[in-house]
């Protein structure tokens, strides 16, 4: 358990979770393990390089459960997260946010200062020759791939955009180097389907090929082919073309990736732990000492045909209360009421008895917490605390 | 400028916001001494204490700016905000949360290491009984407010229920001090008519006083009666009877208080600058890096009649772009667009153009953020950086 070294104090020292202060967040290192193993056979079995991503968890010891021999490809949602994993030795880092100018020289200044090479995502001719400045500025070749849009999701360019080979002989004129084409089918968060996964992850896999290809016809190496989300990721069927797959939450899993249909309920790795502090016997609410502070504000299951509240609730060991979710949220308080719609009835919970809760997102819920406090399965013994970063 | 010392390292010392990492947590320090100074005015008109709440700002630098003589009561919603707080000498903590068994030890050992006087809150005959253990446990007699429920919103009781009396009787069974009762009118957010929150503050008045003379009648002292919530607190015309009002977002007020019509939108004392990355002008999208990471999830003006999205766009002195708001969010992107049914057109802003934007909450907007960066009106002057606590 070398990983508690990060932060000795994290957690005070509970040794189990019956000693931790509550609100507090789970991560159970089975569950854990087993979602890594999940898709690393998975993209594994296509010869493919997985490229995780590391804003979900942004905590070295998680990702020394994805690579525990030496660093390996990653990808991050901040240049904060890049300078914290390069400082454990992490090199090939993929910055997945467009680049701004400042961004720019700071991510060079890293690659100067640590050897490594950061690799960032473009899509327009000024962010050319942006990189192009801070390269000269920072004496470093910057590298970085094209974003491309695939399903109209947020920022990058559409395959046949003919500003595609305009950006890439601006990069070469520029100075910069064309690490590749990188899409994100971020829509399919909002699929449900078997079949249309599946389509979703082709088309996602085409897409980013397609402009790969036009991009060597028009003589630019374009080495590598870098996909992914979360769901892409587990329904792909043919990676053919594809050097890469990048995906996040498939860690920890959460009740969003449930109502899509990547995961069990079982799978989902983190929870918040929290106290019963109060009840209304009659309009049937528990109050529970974790609100969105502890849960974040995330309601990413509202669009889903089953709206997870702010989270389903759980006993002290994990096992789900059936049809139990937090209904409400302030800043630290939770409210507990059965799930509109079920027969169900509350379970008997005294003040000081402690739940946990699923989350709707995890990469928002674990976002507000310092520390995880690592369990497995019933058991409450805590195994360690791993601390995370946070910031820009 | 005593309040850099809290971190100095905040902000990498930057002198001018061209010069922060963004996303980054912007301060207005006149319209931040403004909001406070209007509610001390209001609530002194009628000779009752204010006993801000600290769960919004939690920094002793905003602390600084209500007290800077020296420490006054205080209302914290976690105990590690209380013991924040305590280290810098502030001795009278309300901790406006229901006490579990475990918070009762923990806050009554924070009394006996630093002499403050943190006072609980319960609404059962279980939690007076814990209080009085944990008071034999640690020496220490505990003080505690009954809540009140007043107008349905969360916890508490109602103040004809045959409880409340049995709780005050239970408490001094156990060696419990009763502080007295404790409302918060949280349904007034629901609000947005002047005469609907005239009513919703005389009827947290009118609840309130009559549970405490009801314990009075009963051989209660009940020494406070408190009140409060930012809506009803600026909205009370009348506070006969009460000992104490508390608010806390009215320091740095939000949309969602604009939305119930307790501020105007240049009273808005925070937001969060960020950078252009990106833009898709065929959909009239302008991309910036900052997503729910660094604005929250919060989208508290979705119930409202004007829906502000993830938050309004203002240019980077903080004038607001006519009807550009954060239409959607991503962990590390948010994207400007123009609100739906506006006839305005979308500013011109390159990219590494910054703007700054304004919170639907305040609250879980600054929760997102460590430090503050300090600024007045338009200069693009840094005046200090100011620390915030999390955790709990």
């Amino acid at each position: 358990m070398n990983s508690t070294q990060s932060n000795p104090k994290a957690g005070d020292g509970a040794a189990t979770i019956d000693e931790l202060i509550t609100p507090a967040l789970l991560l159970d290192e089975g569950k854990l393990e087993r979602n890594i193993q999940r898709l690393a056979n998975h993209v594994g079995s296509f010869g493919v390089v997985l490229r995780p991503h590391m804003k979900t968890a942004k905590s070295i010891d998680v990702a020394r459960r994805i690579y525990p021999d030496e660093p390996g490809p990653i990808t991050v949602s901040t240049l904060a997260e890049a300078e914290y994993f390069a400082g454990y030795g992490y090199k090939d880092i993929t910055y997945a946010v467009g680049a701004s100018p400042a961004a720019a020289v700071r991510g060079l200044e890293l690659c100067c200062r640590t050897g490594a090479n950061v690799k960032f995502l473009i899509d327009t001719l000024e962010q050319a020759d942006a990189l192009g400045e801070a390269g000269q500025k920072t004496g470093i070749t910057p590298s970085a791939f094209i974003e491309l849009d695939v399903d109209d999701h947020r920022g990058g360019l559409k395959p046949a955009d003919p500003i595609l080979v305009a950006v890439a002989d601006r990069m070469k004129a520029a100075g910069v180097e064309l690490a590749g084409v990188l899409s994100h089918a971020g829509e399919s968060y909002a699929l449900n389907t078997r079949e249309a996964l599946v389509a979703a992850a082709e088309n996602e896999r085409a897409a980013t090929v397609q402009a790969a290809e036009l991009l060597r016809a028009r003589g630019h190496a374009c080495p590598i082919v870098s996909i992914g989300s979360t769901p892409t990721a587990h329904f792909a069927e043919n990676l053919d073309g594809v050097t890469e797959v990048r995906a996040g939450v498939y860690m920890f899993f959460d009740l969003v990736q449930h109502g899509v249909g990547v995961c069990a309920i079982d799978d989902l790795a983190i929870s918040v732990l929290a106290t019963v502090v109060g009840a209304k016997p009659d309009k049937g609410w528990i109050l529970v000492d974790a609100g969105w502070m502890a849960l974040s504000r995330d309601r990413g299951t509202s669009s889903q045909e089953i709206d997870q509240g702010y989270g389903i609730a759980c006993d002290e060991q994990g096992q789900v209360y059936d049809d139990v979710i937090v209904s409400q949220a302030s800043q630290e308080h939770g409210i507990l009421a059965i799930r509109p719609g079920s027969t169900k009835s509350m379970p008997e919970l005294p003040i000081g008895a402690k739940v946990r809760i699923l989350p709707n997102h995890a990469c928002a819920m674990a976002a507000q917490h310092d520390f995880y406090s690592v369990v497995d399965g019933k058991s409450p013994a805590i195994l360690a605390h791993w601390t995370r970063m946070r910031g820009w």
